[in-house]
């Protein structure tokens, strides 16, 4: 394991108070912030460094030079405002927060995790200002927030960095016409104009073509200019200051992993085959080395030209170690659970069925919002690129396009986050299947776990979201078997659509199911046990449940445990049989105890008691397990929960 | 009641078989159509004239002249697509489809009423290709059918009309920059640019600014004509057919009720200070004669000077008269239940308790997405114009507008009709949440009624759609006095947000509260009865409970009636003891029978049987009585499904 050490503060400080070149001292300044966000995501084991990297001289150039915030303080109503819409890049935000004196080092240390630091910004975090993750909101909340300054008479700009991949969101576009409309002049952009997405450069995934023209075109000032160049971005914000009620927006351009060679689009793009490696999750404890060396060597050397003692170095307080650090999805959505199974990927075992099933069917083509490693449907549009349809970041767009698909004669099988696709896009699903087509969405990443990015990413509503659709099916396997049965029942034997839920990360164990297959409605019994029955489902919930069986056994205990994959219909027949036995009907969900399976089966049941357990409140962020204890849903919690129920309930 | 009669298809053949100057029959053709759209209107009781005459000379010169479907038919693969997204002009559609003989004169008679038309465009009615009213998926939906087109090596083209005021919304510009990088140049919009949205100019409500560089900037190929210039509009075609792989938008220069001169943008917005009153609801007898004659007029003399004979009239087929004809809401969303009464609208009451709160709470302020007079929120509008926030068509720009103003001191009321609203903004409403602000959502046009709309229109998930959200409070007020109550209770006591369902028309009768005003989480029985309890909410489905129970006290029956206007949260307690003395629990739901009030007290019941009478499956289009009718909703339906289920169950 690597040795962890931040650049300390006052380091930091004594580089903000040096005379000399202003601008040379905000470039080590960023070059402080990135080696403390490379120690910060290396702590975390999953964050994005790519684009903290791209994004990180404009974020220290306003916070340190630019803006009053530093000065006023972030409850000021006066103060400048600057938040971050694309909220991936946060570990850089982070990096800066604590050279101000706004978060401890401790905090730092603690990105992802429990009472730490949210994997994407959250106002409950100091310096935060806005909620971001999901994409393409902030400029419509920095409109909000500059109308608030003129209505209520306050001093101070607001400044909102997006992404340029993120502006394919529509949602940007609604914002740009409104603040136009509106002359929001005290509303200024910066386009972290780095040129790659996920793992893919924005003019292969959906080109911007030339976005200067087209924020002119919406009514906007226009400047652009080298995003690393702190004279540049200085006389730009300058030019900005003195203009009056139009909004500004600064096309900055960057490169994607800045300041660790290896990581610096286009050279690190030209090493992975064209596809960009750095975008998330933590590097390996060589390329760490590797990567801090080049910062430290920079930046020790930029302490000496200034005439400055050598910066020291604060190492990291232990923490209790609750997650593995290797391996996690390409996106560092996800971090792999303590003890996963790595052969045992549902969602690996989805993107091999999606492969086999478009041999035998012509008509199914699969479209993705650039989120293809994640979703693992890259070996698909590998496979069958002709069939492949690339969306970019516009769920809303890749929705009704399948519809349009849909209605001439396709199966198109539509991939994103859970969180994302049925919620931003809900409303096209509801067009679509107005229309009587069918369409399979996977949602990726469905329920608590990964829990590092934090609620902008987990997803625990979408059952709810398109429960009450009419004809829609909704599911959610419990092993990689499992997956490619409903996959194929999804496309093969569906009338109408299917939601198919995946956990994202490996399985914490695999989950052995018995051999009678797929039965529409039923679950299958994973142990058997007497006192209380529990229905769970996907492969994260239904390990705690066999932990909590194995636990309450040891006190006597029966817990039978079932693997409902059905989370919307069910075989009512055969569950009144099933339950019958059972003195409790428990249900754990995946999901808020609201609108999901135990709904389904109170509805089907009738007048039999059913206890849920679900993700109250909203989801933590955390490691699995920080997370899991949170809501008390870890097999031991549960165990207690269940225990504690039966000696209530059952005198 | 006005004489209503068609100007029968074989009179079309005529024009359309003649010699002659075939621009001027075009002309002739859309003329024709104009007056048959305005008697299917008239005879609907609602739908849109403004914009389906704006539109009608593109359209007639699309399916009489440039397009090969007339010819193919509309289920060939090479036939050329065409289909409006904004979808609110398909009475103009409907006529041109009857003048092609896909849709017969009785259908066309059965304009929004059960199994005859749609009030926005449904793939179930011949000619239709797209299901479209909610706006801004058009463009989506062609590029989706123009890729399948092409992947099929099929023939033909796809046009997709939108209106200019519809480009406000994000996802136009999520398509328009997809269809350009993915090179299809088959696809074309073409935009009925009437300048108008619902009731005030486009450049009032949210400006375009200059349409035509930001679609060049997008990447189309655009030209721009007058749009009821025929000539002009085979000019411009004829280049699109010659362009290349680049996709091709048409700015069409259109006159708001184009072809009825009192009922012409600019001229009618003088008349009516500034609003239009033309866009949406059928005229009054006055009003429709002088269109009539105006028109009548015009296309006897265009039959003469082609040498033809005076046009045929048809006569329209008697309906049952299951709605009345007179009054609804500006937007034409809605249709007066038969015996409405007109002072107890809630939405009305709405309106000014809004602008009574706003007296006291300086921090409130109103956003509204175009819909600021079916929404009530005009006279907010007038009284505080400095603390309404117009925002367009843009629901996710709107909500997260309302996000930046919460975190900043303001108390945002967030207007549009809940099925936009709940559900395309969800995702945005989810991560202003997740801030911890506290904003009201405004989900008028909430449930089953006005059905005549259709499915883009009547919100049955909304509830289902915020549940699972947490700290939310839904609630639907029963009439006036409760509107301002709840309003009040979400304005001054609320901790977090409030969701208040408004039923967009007037109540069928007065709903009488017993006056001990609003209790959280209980109901207020209404009737009493001492075999069944059946809680419901809302004016239009509490009326209907107190008709069953009215009509099974006939039979000795007793039906309690409670109206419950808390649809997520409920106070256990005080429900275990209300239901106690009954055999049966039952739930009238203004929803599907997933999501809402129904599971809610299931959840607080635990054991106890609860039977759901609820919208299933898609919400049928017709007049209020007839959509009653097809749920088995209505008073009569209700009572004998109280009685069956009580003879079934109690033996």
């Amino acid at each position: 394991m690597a040795q962890l050490a931040f650049i300390g503060k006052d380091s930091v400080d004594r580089v903000r108070a040096a005379g000399g070149d202003a601008d040379a001292r905000l470039a080590l300044l960023a070059d402080i912030c990135r080696l403390n966000a490379l120690v910060a995501v290396k702590r975390a084991g999953s964050g994005h460094l790519g684009s903290s990297f791209s994004a990180l001289d404009v974020v220290v150039h306003l916070l340190c030079s630019e803006l009053n915030v530093a000065e006023l303080g972030f409850d000021h109503p006066d103060r400048d405002v600057f938040f971050s819409s694309k909220g991936h890049d946060v570990p850089g935000l982070y990096a800066a927060l604590y050279g101000l004196g706004v978060l401890s080092a401790d905090r730092l240390a603690r990105l992802r995790r429990l009472g730490g630091l949210d994997g994407h910004p959250d106002v409950g975090v100091p310096g935060i200002e806005a909620n971001s993750g999901s994409l393409g909101m902030g400029i419509s909340k920095g409109r909000g927030i500059a109308w608030a300054k003129r209505r209520a008479a306050r001093g101070g700009v607001v400044v909102v960095m997006t992404g340029d991949g993120e502006l394919q969101e529509g949602q940007n576009w609604e914002a740009l016409q409104a603040a136009a409309h509106e002359r929001l002049g005290r509303l200024w952009i910066v386009v972290d104009c780095n040129e790659l997405q996920s793992d893919k450069p924005t003019d292969e995934i959906l080109a911007l073509g030339d976005l200067e023209t087209k924020l002119r075109a919406f009514g906007w000032e226009v400047a652009a200019c080298d995003g690393h160049d702190h004279a540049a971005l200085r006389a730009v914000f300058a030019r900005f200051r003195e203009g009056g009620d139009t909004p500004k927006a600064l096309v900055a351009e960057t490169i994607k992993g800045r300041g660790v060679s290896f990581m610096e689009h286009p050279a690190a793009l030209a090493v992975d085959g064209g596809t960009y490696r750095w975008h998330a999750g933590a590097p390996d404890d060589d390329a760490f080395e590797r990567a801090r060396e080049e910062l430290v060597t920079r930046i020790e050397a930029a302490f000496e030209s200034l005439g400055l003692a050598p910066p020291e170095y604060e190492p990291l307080p232990a923490l209790e170690d609750t997650r593995s650090l290797e391996g996690e999805p390409e996106s560092g959505a996800g971090t792999r659970l303590r003890s996963g199974v790595t052969d045992e990927y549902v969602v690996g075992a989805y993107g091999e069925e999606l492969v086999a099933l478009a041999e035998r069917h012509e008509s199914l083509v699969v479209l993705d919002a650039d989120l293809a490693s994640d979703c693992r449907v890259r070996a698909f549009e590998l496979a069958y690129p002709e069939r492949f349809l690339e969306c970019g970041i516009a769920e809303q767009d890749m929705v009704s396009t399948a519809a349009g698909l849909a209605r001439h004669g396709f199966l198109p099988v539509v991939n994103s986050f859970a969180s994302f696709l049925a919620s931003r896009a809900n409303e096209q699903i509801y067009n679509q299947a107005s229309e009587g087509t069918k369409v399979v969405y996977a949602l990726h990443y469905a329920g608590l776990i990964p829990a590092g990015p934090g609620k902008s990413h987990q997803s625990v509503r979408d059952v709810s979201l398109l429960g009450a659709l009419p004809g829609i099916t909704i599911v959610q396997p419990a092993n990689a078997d499992e997956t490619g049965a409903l996959l194929r029942w999804a496309v093969e034997e569906a009338d109408g659509n299917v939601a198919i839920r995946l956990a994202i990360g490996p399985s914490p164990r695999r989950i052995e199911l018995p051999g009678h297959g797929l039965e529409w409605g039923r679950a299958a019994l994973l142990r058997e046990g007497s006192d209380a029955i529990l229905f769970a489902y996907g492969p994260v919930l239904l390990h705690e449940a066999l932990l909590a069986s194995e636990r309450l056994a040891e006190d006597g205990f029966g817990l039978a445990v079932a693997n409902m994959p059905w989370l919307n219909v069910v075989d009512a027949e055969w569950l009144a049989e099933i339950v019958e036995p059972h003195r409790h009907v428990l249900v754990l969900e995946d999901h808020a105890p609201v609108g999901a399976l135990g709904d389904t089966l109170r509805r089907a049941l009738r007048a039999h008691e059913v206890t849920v357990f679900g993700v109250e409140g909203w989801p933590a962020c955390g490691t699995p397990l920080e997370a899991l204890r949170h809501h008390g849903l870890d097999g031991a919690s549960l165990a207690d929960r269940i225990a504690s129920l039966a000696r209530v309930r059952v005198p």
